[in-house]
């Protein structure tokens, strides 16, 4: 019973197709091919506007190059104290924002409100000794499972624009958000007040296909640049975009996530006791103590521990391939939980 | 009745002096003169210790360089989160390191503590994801005016050697922490465990004088090129060294310090009831409300609010050459305040 | 008849099976996979030696991560002027070096000789006011198709040690070089005093897949930071791993390399009188002019114009993926050109 | 006989003078004082336009930090091969500047050319594979000694604004070039199309006094952080405030100039078979061999070697204080070489 996390499943059938098919005689390189060319145009549909995508290879990448766009390397980005961008990638951000900081704020169930937002501003207005906040950063789903819902983002572009920050969303899981939702993807993001998104597939199905939604059009030579000086301009750019269009074709990306989050339901509801967040997408967190973590894992379930060290708090992550019957079994041992 | 900033007082007459002797003939450039020549010696004298220095134009620039030579671009350093390198230096220290990250701790008075020390780090363990730990930045005084004393500083220094962290010492008022202490320079620095010190004379009574005492000779030639690509190398290197040699003169530099501490205690003894933090040096932190300070400033006195906003709290700042009359009237003042 | 660049050619029929054959079921994340967990080995083996090995997205990374382990910020990188590293990679080496420098040196065919890098290195010695240098970088094969005999890079790692240089070697187009020169890989790079070789396999028939190779331990702690740090550490491990295992199996590096090779030597042959240069791997350098260069477009000829503008040179580069048939025609063509 | 350089030369009379003057009272720090906020209108008045002036520690901090306001991370910076910011400033520039390359041009006497200029930018048009050159950097006067007439000047100026670059001037010997031409300080900076000033004065009898002068108001704000952030915003302003305005004030910068320029003339004329530059300013050229060289040393004579190891050319420079029998006997010294 194998729920550590999203990225240890394997690549959808319908994307290594794509990949097969792609796979044909010469191309032009560094995304002049026929397959990158159309991104824009796809991502543009999805989007309900025009947009400039630039694919990369991490999700950190992505993170990183779009937030470098959006502040001066004397500026701060605004985030969550438990965002990936704190935690989880090694200091990229601050790397490709040239020295640029984090500041940080807390929130339930890891999400940002506009009173966060406004503190921190404020915590940081001491003129030319501060460094100047330019950039908020959402994660959408969150690093806690929850979801932006679009009047939660749209107050927060609507305090960022007010105080004059940019706002970015790490969209890692933004297929499970999505799907969880229900909306446009245009409403969680520009339309809400979102200037950059980091598109995330890996997680739900590509092999290494993440991506910065480029919806202001001035930044997008920056993120170009960037890019390239990142070593993140892929030389066959064909095979990145074969599986952008492949995931993004027939609403591939939105099945496959919606699966792991019926699947992640579930695993909540045998859990109901135990869980220490709502489950709202693929994520699980359950509280059951340390005792009760080290029964299930004897019993062969595999998850992350939680939190702060001896916390007794799992993190359980369903992927777009979990076989329903190993999430049946774990129900079983999670509704055994006293 | 001026309170704002010791960094608002002039410079002492004995550092006129200095600089008016220093001011003949030709000297060589870049440190080689005979004044710079001497700073390593009489530094090594007062810290009882071999030790290297190197002089800068500001605290910021002493901290950053001293840091810089402390961590990994991918590392990061922990601090208080009202130390001066996090709120005060306009993001100087995260790019004099490449990017690496500060962080946060909380603590009484801005001090530190090993504990806190210790769930810094346990909060970045997260193996490749995590940035690494690898400096730890104490104020001496803090900025709220306390001081460690020499167990204190040892406690950070065993904790931070047993989980491989270096001791850095933010010393801008390293003098009113000294004279308060009444021990030697070395108990609280090198002895203790400190690696690196920022050594400042600017806000005592020099002109622009700061200096990055290095305990560490490994550390000595990543300072010196740092400090040259900060553009932190004097050509006229003599004066600054002037400088430096007569504020640590027969003592200068600790009867300039005790006298700022001793009124500053007067003023304390005077609030004692609106008195935020005891007095240990020539910091005063009262926390009156808003309105009590505006009836202090509407008879003259001159003082910036702390905390956050509407905090109703306020710091005061003796200087080394504030006026006795002046601190007269600030204690009537204070003393009437309900 | 293309000829514009390797990097245009599809992935070889083994690679891609391979990535289908990695595709099943769960894998650890970020290289603890079973693909992952044998590169070391592999590589080891191919080298001779215990070797480290990071996958990158590309060979600008591979480049730019494996210099940053060389290089202090204050320090300066020894490149030929005409070096991917200086011409093509849109600042990425600075980048990932926080700012050191580039030294450019001159050479026949791209190539660095030890008295070019003693004359770079006396031209940046003026003690603290220069960039100190502290690496060299040699291209195997160099941009102009030709390759440094295991002598030569002995002599440039004797003269390196002596002047205190680390060694790099971008091997964008490695296996050209080692299957023109029949030697054993070990043969140029650490016995002749490499200390980290970029290992390029995406021009070759990989679909994204390089590496930095990292032959001295003590290195390896720092690249696999700094590869973290720029985004380059790969969730699904497995994908980059395989491309790797099936290049590196029976040989399949060094066919490939061999087959481009042994056609671009034929169309050497066959433009013999504007060669501008020997063809020793898979690119071919002519200089018939512009209006000869024009004639072979007409015809259908693809290819870059190389060197100043309007200098009538051209490039044209072999893939490991041309038909023969393309070869014959293009034979045909430059036989033609008077 | 000392021509070592004019940075062994010490503090003018009337600037020790104002420094003792504003040496009184409290002021407010870190500019707010009033002879920092005189400084844009007195600049302003040489300027014969509103300028911002920002004050810094040293001329490698004025030159980097006027160059970072000027380009992005992966951009480029054209300057002279031996311009300052290429040889003797420890990296600074390329460490301000978050990166950005340098890229080298020859020329006469140190002086660059538009067609040089053009060249450059062409070597660097490789598209999204290229650093972006975004500045041209040129030295008044220049490492050599040689002045830019205002009609060269403008020639760049026109070549940069062609080519969309920003155009900045090193000057860190200003004084002497504005003594030698007999121009306006404008007719060579703003109004022949220079963006950004470097003005020293401590070469010509300041003690620590370098400005960045700012004609493009909306670099401002990013030449006032990046400087902050640099550590080089003074706390005490007023006594780098007060050096500039002693130097400013009725033409004392022109005098000491002109008296230098003119010493150094007749250095020139008594080494005329020898000079290997014209004597523009107060730098002087010769190349008698290095028997020679070793003969005036052994006579008294201390100056430094120029240009590559075993030359034969030495630098000699005349400071503000050059005693007129130390020039009387140097020329002596000079006459006597065969």
């Amino acid at each position: 019973m194998k729920f550590r996390s999203d990225n240890t499943a394997p690549v959808a059938p319908e994307i290594m197709a794509a990949l097969a098919r792609v796979n044909s005689g010469d191309a032009p390189a560094y995304g002049a091919d026929e397959a990158s060319q159309k991104l824009d145009q796809v991502f543009s549909k999805v989007f309900e506007r025009e947009v400039k995508v630039f694919t990369v290879a991490s999700g950190t990448a992505a993170n990183s190059i779009a937030l470098a766009s959006l502040v001066r390397p004397w500026g701060a980005i605004l985030c969550h104290s438990e965002a990936h961008i704190e935690c989880d990638e090694g200091g990229a951000p601050t790397f490709y924002a040239g020295g640029a900081k984090l500041v940080l704020m807390d929130g339930e169930a890891a999400k940002v409100t506009a009173a966060a937002v406004e503190e921190a501003v404020a915590r940081n207005a001491r003129g030319i000794h501060s460094v100047v906040p330019q950039a908020v950063s959402i994660t959408q789903a969150t690093e806690r499972g929850a979801v932006y819902r679009p009047d939660e983002v749209a107050a927060l572009g609507e305090v960022a624009r007010r105080v004059g920050l940019a706002l970015h969303m790490d969209g890692a899981r933004f297929a499970n958000a999505i799907a969880a939702l229900g909306c446009a993807p245009a409403d969680v993001t520009w339309r809400a007040g979102v200037d950059v998104l980091s598109f995330g597939a890996t997680k739900n199905g590509a092999m290494a296909a993440e991506a910065v939604v480029c919806f202001d059009p001035e930044l997008a030579g920056e993120i170009e640049r960037c890019r390239k000086r990142g070593g993140h301009l892929f030389s066959k750019g064909r095979y990145v975009a074969a599986q952008f269009l492949a995931y993004l074709n027939d609403d591939l990306w939105l099945r496959l996530a919606s699966r792991a989050n019926v699947l992640a339901r579930r695993l909540g509801d045998a859990s109901a006791r135990h869980r220490s967040h709502p489950v709202e997408t693929n994520q699980v967190f359950i509280k059951p103590g340390a005792a009760a973590l080290q029964r299930l894992r004897d019993q062969g379930a595999e998850f992350y521990d939680w939190g702060a060290e001896g916390s007794g708090e799992a993190r359980l992550v369903v992927s777009w391939n979990q076989a329903d019957e190993e999430v049946d079994a774990m129900c079983a041992l999670l509704a055994s939980l006293r």
